[in-house]
């Protein structure tokens, strides 16, 4: 049995966690759940798991959400309460599927409890990456990363040391604007930029997909997780998103993961490793598919995944400058203030101004996040 | 430093294991070597790599080498020469590249002795699986596989328990003439079979390659060597044969092995396992391949797989019918006497013919292949 805490429990990874949960009853018991506002799906979540803590967003909605609780269910909000459902429970694992930068901070409560962490917060390495790899080495806690393209590098690794990896390759679908030019890129809409072809996801993450700053954080995520130099992550096109991502050993053998899109099976992983177990996920049949097509990357059609790799290389607040304006830029994209290529001028003009501390410590990071967030509202 | 010995180290595996031995001279220390008639390479090897002992397939060859050896290198012949190399050194692994069933009694002389096996004789798990695993097992001795396919499967599992595989799928270029219907066979010249697309590889084998015998037979061994039911295997044509080969585990993930077609790499890995070395094989890039592309497998089209399931299925002397039918059926094409179609009836006519015998002993393997290759020759 499976103790489990998840932070961000009524989003799209946390319901597909408990979807997890569900089909294996008898494997997971939930201790602990957090969520920001959807306080109806929380307190329906609760009624059905019975967790020991559960948190919501604020006070108002704890007051609003505690006659419904189990009488065993204790209630927390805020910082405060995420903190508590991730370190204060007997969860051997906790799930860190917060969106933003609350989720660093549940995250190293968690890993200082001892936890180990499925990783979804994205804030968590982007912008700490120094700092939660080195406490999570300290505890000898693992991150057990929930991504599919990161998922994919880590059963691909399957334990095996860094000296054997040359390198690894993250696929990239392209988004919904591959096949156009930058010149057509000026005149795409936000409803342009919602049909993703693959996966179905948030409108945020669709955006990054188009202007591949998604992967570029994949990149910055793969460089902590897995301890590899930027020149040994590549991204690759491959429209099908069906090899989700591949690890080359010294000896130029190539380890892929495969399979249809679904994100139950890394959240599943994540949860038993180093054990499987079976899943509902549709099965892959490459006689289907058919075909598989492979494109190199275009930095100049991409500039977002090549200002990535340059402040994930430079290191320090870059990441977290470049996260940040990336967030502001394209939240304006999506109020259709601001067009599409602007997205990436702004992260571009926010770089520029950005002055780099190296190894920065969390209220460095917090400061950094908030002045390249201010700069990015005003361009 | 590993030591090995080979036998078969004249012909192209066991070149090629040289090859590895050379790029790694730190590594390895050759202790016994055995080839059959091209004796002058025989001792141009026993020169360079100064072996313990060899071996030639006969007392006039040894005669003949007898003058040309290294003073500490001892001679034998014959087949008690090659179970000499096989089990008589201090070699780690022994290298089985032999071809026919001379390689299946070395083998298993070489798995009494301790010795792990780096297996690409394929009679060894053809004609006598149920003999050589229970032995291999017994002494707790490692059977690593060299063939492609099979190390990509070997790689893919890197040891994960056979609870969590789904099933593995072995994939197949389909042959010279994979593009051809059964109706266009029927005119096929031996020159038309001998240009294989991807590998460069001996006659009997492109012949097998083309009728799917040589698919079949890595069937048979795969269940063998992974201890899977036939009902676990399947095969995907895959003209690219980039994606050597996959597993399924139970959860839809799938773990492929994928790379350029160079032996070397399954060969160094069987002689490092656990550990990769650098190679010289190309690196693959799936930009510059572009395309991958999968087809279903289709057994009226390829009827000698549907047979070598059907013995493999069977199990007993089933399979040793089916591999000695078919090596009568294709010398007789490769010299002419015969059409590309009657391989496989010829194969069908042994077949109906043969009386299976459960769990047979080496003797009775023996017989049945005999009886099946004088039928063979008949028909």
């Amino acid at each position: 049995m499976k103790k489990i805490a998840i932070l961000g429990s009524t989003g799209s990874i946390g319901t597909q966690t408990l979807d997890v949960v569900d089909m294996h009853p008898e494997r997971f018991q939930v201790e602990g759940l957090a969520a920001g506002g959807n306080i109806e799906l929380l307190i329906e979540q609760a009624k059905r798991y019975r967790p020991k803590k559960v948190s919501v967003g604020s006070k108002e909605l704890a007051e609003t959400v505690a006659p419904h609780l189990p009488v065993e269910t204790q209630l927390f909000y805020g910082k405060e309460g995420l903190v508590e459902v991730a370190a204060g429970t007997d969860a051997d694992t906790v799930v860190t599927a917060v969106m933003g930068s609350v989720g660093l901070e549940s995250t190293l409560a968690a890993i200082e409890a001892g936890k180990q962490i499925g990783l979804a917060n994205k804030e968590t390495l982007i912008t700490a990456g120094h700092i939660v790899t080195a406490r999570a080495a300290a505890k000898g806690v693992p991150l057990l990363p929930i991504d599919s393209e990161h998922s994919a590098i880590f059963q691909c690794l399957n334990g095996e040391p860094r000296e054997r990896v040359m390198g690894i390759t993250l696929t990239a679908s392209g988004g919904s604007f591959r096949n156009l030019t930058r010149e057509q890129l000026k005149e795409v809409t936000v409803e342009d930029a919602l049909k993703h072809p693959n996966w179905s996801m948030g409108s945020k993450i669709t955006i990054d997909s188009a202007t591949m700053v998604n992967k570029g954080l994949e990149v910055i995520e793969a460089h902590w997780l897995f301890g590899l130099r930027y020149d040994q992550i590549d991204v690759l096109l491959h429209p099908e998103s069906i090899i989700h991502s591949y690890v080359e050993f010294n000896d130029t053998s190539i380890i892929a993961q495969l399979g249809n899109p679904d994100m139950r099976v890394p959240i599943q992983y994540a949860l038993t490793y180093p054990d499987r177990l079976p899943s509902p996920a549709k099965r892959l049949s490459l006689a289907q598919a058919s075909e598989l097509h492979f494109r190199e990357m275009d930095m100049e059609r991409f500039p977002c995944l090549r200002m990535a790799y340059e402040c994930g290389k430079m290191g320090g607040t870059a990441t977290t400058a470049f996260n940040a304006a990336n967030e502001v830029a394209v939240a304006r994209f999506l109020r259709k203030e601001i067009s599409f290529l602007k997205i990436e001028d702004i992260i571009a003009s926010v770089l520029e101004a950005h002055r780099n501390e190296d190894e920065p410590d969390l209220e460095e990071i917090a400061r950094c996040d908030q002045e390249s967030r201010q700069l990015a509202f005003s361009l």
